[in-house]
């Protein structure tokens, strides 16, 4: 059973909307290597895992619902991006039939203005919906755990080059968070291989360059993000016995699971959209909402 | 941030394999109308929420939640329903070149046995892979509840479907909760949308038919568990502001939001499979395991 | 602009359901050779139709209007085949859980009495949706042409093949007529070709065998329905200019252009299928339903 | 059975090739809430139809019709808009090598002008070729209303945001149009819904907005064009048993259904286009042509 | 350039015709992870390779072209166990109307009957088309090399498995030839990544299990089969500077590349299927490709 | 069997980066008519082939094995115009986080930047992957080669039209190559069904228009590139006796089969690409792989 606290996993950073930006976010949300896919291939390698191996099956598992909550922080992260992109409902103009919302013509996923309301899709950055022949899961450990590590690494690889294609604050900060998550999880599946025989000689982490030149990431590398895996369990994980000790980078750093949940960030209500009808209730509905809203809590 | 307990939403009954069943319950997870897409849906509806309107936000992110234990319930029963649909092991016999995954060739979906290891897939009954577009977010949130309200009428009504084509136990204890649970959604959503003035007649719920002529449903709505919601996080929740009081069915019935958690059950590892190679360990391979497993926790 | 007359294009016969045969039917209305893709694929090529070659743009329209109604027929004589597939209501009692429709775990597309309710689906005999990227309209008439007939002639050749796996009188009512109508429309596409200089030799009709082997086809073609088109226009056509003198099969026969439609069958409404709960309204909706049914037209 | 006359539903209005506009439109044509959409969903619910309730069966019906119409009216639409986008062919000039498609790389969808020749096509504005799998037919009475009500209800909502994106005449002209025309299909299936007993207060039309500050909406609304529905069968219907009295939006208005058919709009002829060789044929092809569109009718 | 001649790389075994074990078949022709996959792959690696690196080039791309030769393997495998798996045409009967395709209703994909001619497709064994998002090319060395290794692990179980479905002698003999060519492949990349500094310890091969248990495995791996990889180019290659030395299994074998081609085996000619209308040709027709067949070459 | 030998089928001019025309080459790469889709196509039709007419064989399969090289040669191509396309690596700085990668948010399909390293990938110019289910192999032989004509006719009106949207040098060398290669193909199927007894007229090369006002096409067609065809087989072939004697254009040339492959070009290494991490290897790393590849060959 699974649970919530308001709280996003990581800060968003506050910058101008930026369309395109929104759409490169999309590839790492709903695309082949994006965080839907990782969070719903480790959900069905934990519910189809087999043989008594436990501290594998937490580990695993472990890593799907951090995933959950990363899915959280990017799609609002895109959504933020978007918040605004379209022009200042002024300019519309009652009964003078304006075009706010011109500016889907040109930038990004036009689907991000007329099939959403200027909010995150599941799709990739080049418009295709997300499926389900995406999910890995073979029922053999070895394989499950060497695909994890290559899906990790993909990850990784795709948001340093989205790092690439923005400076917008707001994309960095959740795609530098990421890169540095990314990294850390390549080490759980690398290690959980190592503890199968493997030694990786130098080859760790893919891409194998300086992320800190990137200085965003640097800033939480220098935090030994990269280097923790917190459980996310209420009742408890026996993923340590495997996730703890020298690191299989072989560069001498250590890794460790954390019994205790990293500190949230408080989440921001969006603001409506009248161009976009979002919620787009009439007064006397909206009236009505109001009340609701404003009434004492379990009544 | 998401939280998980090593805890079912609800008991499996024990029965036979069953992999016809196990493909009818498919729909149920990776169909256009099942729980991947009902939690996917809810996840962006609540992730990119507009206005202030926080009861309502509540309301469907309480939904969402329960959604992803719906998916890790119905994914774990049609593991189940898979397991051992194989021959045993001893009649492929070493070294002999048996047939043990003949029955993969005229039962079910193929893939359960050859891609899957017996094990569910993001997949319909029909073998079509789980879709990104099957989500529905318009921002606009008279249109997100209506849709809701259908998804779930939909999602019931197949369910009742499924309930008619098998009497597997272990298929029926799920589908059977699923139909209440749905039947509860439905109500959730009409409520909202009642809270907008919308009068609900006698039409709720969809498909109008008296459930309790499936003896397994009868038994759970005997508990009231289809007019209960709870809200699914451990910091409080305002979805009660909505939903409480009259029943949106206009049938006498109140409806109440729950601040407990449901009680769960325990969940229980899955056998070996040699014959799928899964999980697929040599023996020296094995035996690092073991010694890794029987490790003191926290190492 | 577009209207109905409430009549089948062709008689459907009387015959047991047969859910086998109902899903090799779906070929010929959503698989990729199919009627919805004839109709969407000439609709197509008539929206965009360039040039002043009026009596060109006439041929290819009056086939896509006729197509329209082959939708109608197929769709409507693979929903007979269904229905009733499903055992009788009995069987499932009331309170007693019953399985009316387990034979949908074995035949057919279980989608049928899924996600349908005994009804024909917009996919494939593989289960397939539809897909728009069947459609293939490149501008250049001779290719558009060209593409017509090769796809007329991939239809006949898929439903002589349908007619071969089935000897289900309600199927073949409907696939031999469809044997005949394709024919008539290779021929259509066939003499348009032939106006812009194409002789074809002795390869028409594709494939090249003696259709009245099988005895349904021969009934229709003994009248003559191969060598016919209607044009299906309130107001007039002029694709008679093309198609009507010596055949382009080169065999002495003669084909025209009829001004009159063919004679239309009378459609006749399906049962409740209460195990589907299709249409599913409950005692006291039906009662109101009733009403209005027996009201005076346009009260 | 369907037949045809040579007009149009709606007037489109002349202005310059627009084919970001032109993309955008394509979204009402071939996305999953368009016009493709719910011509096919509709024909397939009265296809699979069950039941005696024929007012309503003619109902569903009656707009299926009207929706082939539809499609007609926005590729006409689609087609025009990007009719004369390419560069005039004497820049590209013989024998010289010239790029009259060159704006095909930075506008709207490259398919328009590389895989169509400036014709529409059933893909949506993200460039997703259309998919049966939208089709939604549950086959129970209630549940397809309510989602045939969000359907044109979501599909209204992407045309008045398509009409935020764009001032373009000829594009402004038909969407308006099919703004007010879902306006009037969402009137259709709520008050079919309202038979039932469901009173929908004060939240039709979805979005619930003042339309009338769209001056082309405001011009078509004056006529009283959303309170209208034609039946569109040559044989007469039973629709109007339903479809007559109080608006379902409880606004005080008065809703008919139409005997006789709206007045319709020559269709034009699209101009040559050499440079995407459409129709492209040679100089002697072109001659024969010509001679058979000169003769005499039913030669 | 590619060439190619007459020859299949492995002997085809005769046995009855067994059209559920072609689909399963096709998993490895057309599956996700199937020889039209790693053959695309391979070649997309090779044609967007960068830097100096020619040896891992080279590696990399022997292997793409015997995937190629692969691919033309297990097509003609396929078609090999569908031929004849229709009733004789004798039982269709001249003007009998006869059903000689209706075993296409019930057993393995309806449309190797329907849309081919008792041929191999482009499909996995579930049906679903082969999709281009299968390939993998992040343009990593590393990340390519890991992929491909875990590509072909996965091929090789998914072979495995479809051998424990099926002892028809044509099927496994490409199965058997298929997994221990796999077991090579697996080789080749898992000695690549070994260069950059990884000892895979005991894991290799993927599935680790004793794979002479199955005997016809066992035959092919006594000769070495799993040990050698051919170059396949006519000008030479530098793929040996990698492959040569001890095996990455760290098993004590040896490994090596081969410079010369194998042995290759006849192809045979298909019978002609009349009742699959192929190749379908009339009286007239056949004639006159009997002359032409009949002619001397070069004419 | 399949062979390599190192050489490009043509030669590749060189200019500048063009992300824009990159991507209106993938249409002929990954596009439903373009070259991936031609390969399979054929390779199905050869592998499927029945019947006894070898040199109808021999003739579909000499085209199947060109178009590999085809691929080849335009994926090389698309590789080539988006190398380079990124800005320098200077401008992104270590410890800077420059934006080396920021065109890929405007120009092109974006996943060439951000899934592949600046490469040639499976896709068309909409982005959509390729389908197994263009395939199209009736096992009819006269269907297969009509739908043959049609796709090569297609697959050179859009290359014609993808010349008149670019001049960048690179991409029309590829481009004016393949024109001329489709032109031939053309012919070659035309003419197998002449043998069947059409007599085409007047209307080939489809579209039928003086190809030479193309500069690039005259270089290549004033040497008969378009009337020649190799069978690409080091073993014979029985085509020539189908392609060889008059055109079936009807224009007095003469067509012939060649017996000798054409001379090839060079293939040049492509440079790395450190902002898309590839090859990607740290200094290391890359160190051990320039050791590799200076050893003397088959070490």
């Amino acid at each position: 059973m699974y649970f919530h606290t308001q709280q996003l996993i990581n800060e968003i950073a506050v910058d101008q909307p930026d369309p395109a930006a929104a759409n490169a976010l999309q590839e790492g949300l709903g695309g082949q290597f994006g965080e839907m896919r990782t969070m719903m291939q480790y959900l069905f390698q934990s519910i189809n895992f087999r043989g008594k191996a436990k501290p594998y099956h937490d580990l695993i598992h472990a890593v799907a619902v951090e995933e959950i909550s990363h899915v959280e922080l990017i799609g609002t992260t895109i959504s933020r991006l978007l918040d605004g992109a379209s022009e200042s409902l002024p300019k519309m103009g009652a009964g003078k039939g304006g075009t706010p919302l011109k500016n889907a013509l040109s930038e990004g996923n036009i689907h991000h203005f007329l099939v959403g309301a200027q909010g995150a899709m599941p799709v990739d950055a080049a418009g295709n919906p997300w499926l389900g022949s995406y999910v890995y899961n073979s029922g053999n450990l070895t394989l499950d755990l060497l695909y994890n590590l290559m899906l990790e690494s993909t990850g990784r690889l795709q948001k340093c080059r989205i790092y690439e294609m923005t400076d917008n604050a707001t994309a960095r900060s959740t795609i530098s968070f990421l890169i540095v998550r990314d990294h850390a999880h390549e080490l759980v599946f690398a290690k959980a291989l190592e503890s199968l025989g493997v030694n990786w000689g130098k080859i760790l982490p893919i891409p194998n360059f300086d992320a800190t030149q990137f200085p965003e990431v640097r800033k939480l590398m220098d935090t030994g993000l990269h280097l923790q895996q917190h459980h996310w369990r209420l009742d408890g994980s026996e993923m340590a016995k495997i996730f703890s000790g020298s690191s299989p980078a072989n560069d001498g750093a250590t890794v460790e699971t954390s019994d205790s949940p990293p500190t949230g960030f408080p989440m921001q209500p969006a603001p409506e959209r009248p161009e976009e009808f979002g919620p787009g209730l009439p007064p006397e509905l909206k009236e009505l909402v109001d009340q609701i809203a404003a009434m004492g809590e379990n009544i």
